[in-house]
Order: structure tokens, then C-alpha cells, then sequence
């Protein structure tokens, strides 16, 4: 079995009418920035001259990591579980920014080391206890990898259904900036030692050990160097679902907002496999994680947002959302020049 | 006559108690990396551990400038009362975001050079119609220098009559980059070619003029060189009014949410007539202007966004207001460690 998604760049034939539309507007050219970019991104997406946004939805996965029995992050294992359960509460990091900017919330299960309470409102996609630990063997099967990419991309096409047009993606998952590393070191070229951060808040000393650990990882790795075999070999379960969501969000011409090093990480991941996914990506943020500004960079990606954050969850992502949302706005309720009858000037 | 604020900075006395709070939420400590130094800054403003942000406004001080006639602008003239017009219809840059963000809107006449139809809803606060041309002689009088701070003042009491507790201050004058780079020139030390840019779309050649211009009229000055003497010699009407509404914010603890470059420009110069007033100002946007990024360093400021605007009437500032109401919202809202019986990790 194979998953194959159909990712074309958007059409560029309404770009000339929407560069008019944005010139046009009762502000010197260029003078509303990162808005008007958007904006026209945004209008080649929907291809329309006057784009909507419509019940952003914010979808969490969560998945533990084989790899965390090494002692690469500073936080138990268990914070997975507490903190999968934790956003169906509402008290979480990711809540109050949902609560704020009228995201809908769902948190998915992709496959974490516990028997979650599903009553309460967590959606159960487990393909299993966790991944197996990649510093000694793949951590996920084909058939696995196959089951993420469908999974997520399923979980795009029920908040589509839901009518949502806007999407951003998070995750929760002890040890997940570990392969986040790698995929960044094997993918962008970039050497391994700069692809490694605190995570959550090693010191020094531990993030050698990390870098020491992610080493032995990637010498120990013989498979064929392909990009999905280093996905999946690599890879956690809530970051592979992430990326079947990124590619069916992208098919479908539905708006991604991409947040934190390790979301980045899905998207280049997800462009290896399909470069055009990329037209559909808005960089929500660029967070503190060491290597973060470098992975984008790498991307020629420009994120909204430097807010030092780097609580991942789509927090990065959510808190991005207005910006996206003035730039909609810009293009629709701004008047042009001729309709406001003020002297055009530059 | 004089006009003297009474500002002080925040008692520090709550700081401990604020900072435990946020750093017992349920997230890595200092990961949610501005919002947390917001919280922070806001709750020492308020002196409370759970600040509130009531009735957002932002208000656009308008006025034209003298130096404009000597063509430091690409715009013409006529473009300031125009927009200022055009701010009360709904079409404007700034009208989008205040919808978006829910913030009331108050278009102020400083010193526009035009008759104004005030049965609109403009604020008539005229000092002049536009001040005198700084090359030949001192733009404003002292006496017009105090009606304008206390107009400013008077602006602010209305919003705060009104239950506004956070405020951003706009503006719309042709020509006012023009006294801004002075001020920074003057105030912060900088070398007035690093201070000078394109403002609306000037090039290369026009800003070697307007640099020559402004440079002949710095050499002109032969006041006492006091802060505001040489606010009172350069200023706008509408800039001084957005020094006086800044004064009164910080004495009465309101927010000040600071634009852009004439805005950030304006707070340097609050600040020469009192440091303290620092202490209540967020800023909001880095914007294109040649120089703000300079000014914000030289100020230590961190302004919150930064999207390549440059359009002035308090865009930058409202577009940064999400985020500032992100941070009250995750002291209010985000569950302690104890709450959500989460392993507390670091």
C-alpha cells in the first residue's frame, strides 16, 4: 500500500489582478509590509480577490518517543500523557490562546505511552505505545508510517467538514525535538551539532550528551537515505500525522499555519516528499529552540513572529493568527484611492 | 504657565509574587518568552497578579508641517487632511484594525492645514493650521507647546472616562519623519544621515535632499538645547499631543501601546522630559523606516513585531495588541503546575 497525495502549486494567473487590488489600497505602496505578502499568498490560495478565513482549528498530536529511554530531554516521559490530557481541560498553553482567537480545538492520540481517558474528548488515533527507540532500530514500520500519513490527513478532512479553511498544527510529545534534529541535519544539510537545542531546558551538559546520542543515531541508521525512509526511521507518531495533515491540508488548498522548530521540522520533512506543499505554509513563529532561525532560513521561510516562545503545541502558530487574519481584512475592507478620492501617492 | 506630570515607576514590591505565578504555570519555565515579560511588565503597571485590559482605543493625532514645504515628502500636502477625513468613513489602514481588534478610534485634528468638517466625528483640537518651517524659525510657540501636551492630556482623561486602561497613539502629518529623525538625531546621538529615510517613498536623491535640508536646519537651531526646546523647535502639533497623551497614560498607569517610527520617536522625547514614562510603554512594530530599528536599540526597546509596515496611524501598535492580550490572558487563564497535577518539569 502507498499513500500518494495530488499537491499542486496554486495558479498564478489572478496574481497581476491581486497585486492591483493591494496596490490600489489608500496607503503608500508597500507600506502595509508582511500584511500585503499574506495577502496575496492568501489570494492565490483561494484564488479570489477577496479571501476568506474560515473556523480556524487548531489540531494537536501527541506521541511519545522510544528515543526518550536515552535521557535526551529533561522532562519524564509521563509529561506526555499529563499535558495530552491537560488541554482538554483548559487550563493548558495552548487554551488560552484558542479561547482567544475562536480556534476549535482537537487533540489527537497518535500514539502515546498511556491508557488515555478518551471519554473526555481526546481523539483516539494510537498506532502505539510510543515509537521504538531509533538509536537501536527504526521507529516506526512502513505499515505505520502509511497509517500516519492517512490518520492526519483524515483529521484535516473532518475539520474540513466542520467547514474550516485555516488549520494549524501542534504536538505534544517528550523527546520530539530529537528527531526534529536529525531530520533538520539529514534534510537541510546542516551539521548536527547546530541542529541541537535544549528542548525544554537542558543545560549544556546535557545537550552534548544529546548531540552524542543523535550522533551515534544517525552513524547507526543503514537505510537507503531516502526521505521517507529517514521519516519514518526517525520519526515520532504525532510528527508523521502532522505531516499526512500538512499534505492534506495542501491538496485541498486549505491554509497551513506552521508552528515551532519541531512543526518546521513536518514541514520541510512533508516538502521533501511534496515541494509544493510549501505554498500552503504560513510560518507562524520562530521560536528560541537553538537552530530554529537556522531550519527556516534554510527553508527561505520568513516566520510572522519572534516571541522567544517554545512551548510547541501550535502556540506559536495561534498567536500568529491576527496577523493573518489583518492581512484578509487589509485586502477585503480597505478602500482603493478612487473610492476613498485621496490623491494617489507612492 | 507650565505643565508638570506626576510620573513614577511601578512599586517593584509585587515583582516576586508576579513572577512566581508565571513561573508556576503549567509550562518549561520562561517558554512562552515575551508573553511572560508582558505579563510581567502589565501586572507591575496594574499591581495586581491578574491584570485586565478594559476598552482598548487607539487615538490619531493629525497635523501638517511647515518643513513640507521644502519637499521632504513624496506625498503632497493635501494627503493629510485627506486621510484624516478618511479615517472617519472606515476605509483606512488603521479602520480594519481597530474592527479587528475591537478598539474604539478618536481622529484628532492637531494642526491640520485644512478646514476640517468636524460634524464627522473629528476631535477639533487644532493649534494652527500646520506649524511654522523649522529651516527658518521655530515650528511652534511655548505657549502652543503646552496647549498641545494638555490636549494630549485631555484626550487620554476622555478615553480613561470612557474605561480604556490600555491606549495607542497614531499619527497622520505629512513631513513628520522629518522632525522624528531630528529628535533622534538630537536626543539619542546618532548620526542624522542614519537617522533620516524614505518616509512615504522617497529615493536615493530625495533622501540626500531631505538629509541636506534637515541637516541645514539642525545647524540653524540656536535655542538653549533643552529637551523641550528642541521638542517645542522641531515638533509637530500632532507629535507633541501624542508627548502630552503619553505622559498622562504613565502617570494615570495606562498602557501605551507605541507605533511606529514617529511614535517611537515621540516616546524618546517623553522620555527626555521624564525617563519613568518607559515603564508603562509596549512597543509594538519595528517598521521599514529607515533608522526605527536603530532608535528602538538606542531606546532598548524590544517592540513586539516586526512586518515591514511603515503607514503610521497607529497600524503597528493595534496590530500588536493580540499578543499583549495573550499575555494577560495566560496569567489569568493558564492552570498552576498544582492545579493540573502535572510532574512539574523545568
Amino acid at each position: 500500500m502507498k499513500v500518494l497525495f495530488n499537491i499542486q502549486a496554486p495558479n498564478k494567473a489572478i496574481e497581476p489582478k491581486l497585486i492591483d487590488k493591494i496596490n490600489n489600497l489608500t496607503k503608500p505602496k508597500g507600506s502595509l509590509g508582511t500584511l500585503e505578502d499574506l495577502a496575496l499568498q492568501i489570494g492565490l490560495i483561494q484564488q479570489t480577490l477577496a479571501p476568506q478565513l474560515h473556523h480556524p482549528q487548531n489540531i494537536i498530536f501527541c506521541g511519545d518517543h522510544g528515543i526518550a529511554d536515552e535521557g535526551v530531554s529533561v522532562s519524564p516521559k509521563e509529561v506526555t500523557w499529563q499535558q495530552t490530557i491537560h488541554f482538554t481541560h483548559g487550563g493548558g498553553g495552548v487554551n488560552f490562546l484558542t479561547h482567544q482567537h475562536g480556534f476549535g480545538l482537537k487533540v489527537v492520540d497518535a500514539g502515546v505511552d498511556f491508557d488515555l481517558p478518551y471519554e473526555r474528548g481526546i481523539i483516539n488515533m494510537k498506532v502505539r505505545k510510543g515509537t521504538r527507540n531509533f538509536l537501536h532500530e527504526a521507529a516506526m514500520t512502513e505499515d505505520e508510517m502509511i497509517i500516519c500519513l492517512m490518520r492526519g490527513a483524515a483529521m484535516v478532512d473532518i475539520c474540513e467538514q466542520e467547514g474550516s479553511n485555516i488549520l494549524s498544527f501542534g504536538e505534544m510529545g517528550i523527546g520530539n525535538t530529537s528527531p526534529s534534529s536529525i531530520w533538520m541535519h539529514l534534510f537541510a544539510h546542516i551539521p548536527l551539532a547546530q541542529c541541537v537545542g535544549a528542548g525544554s531546558g537542558l543545560n549544556s551538559q546535557g545537550i552534548s550528551r544529546k548531540l552524542q546520542i543523535l550522533q551515534q543515531a544517525v552513524d547507526n541508521y543503514s537505510g537507503d537515505g531516502t526521505p521517507s525512509d529517514i521519516i519514518r526511521y526517525f520519526g515520532g507518531y504525532e510528527m508523521v500525522m502532522a505531516i499526512g495533515a500538512m499534505l492534506q491540508a495542501a491538496e485541498d488548498h486549505v491554509i497551513i499555519l506552521v508552528d515551532g522548530f519541531i512543526m518546521t521540522a513536518c514541514m520541510l520533512a512533508a516538502m521533501q516528499l511534496y515541494p509544493d506543499v510549501k505554498h500552503y505554509a504560513i510560518f507562524g513563529h520562530c521560536g528560541d529552540e537553538s537552530g530554529h532561525q537556522l531550519l527556516l532560513n534554510a527553508m527561505d521561510a520568513k516566520p510572522l513572529l519572534h516571541l522567544g516562545m517554545r512551548l510547541g503545541e501550535g502556540t506559536g502558530a495561534i498567536c500568529a493568527y491576527p496577523i493573518v487574519d489583518s492581512a484578509v481584512r487589509m485586502i477585503n475592507e480597505m478602500e482603493s484611492f478612487q473610492q476613498a478620492s485621496i490623491t494617489k501617492y507612492f
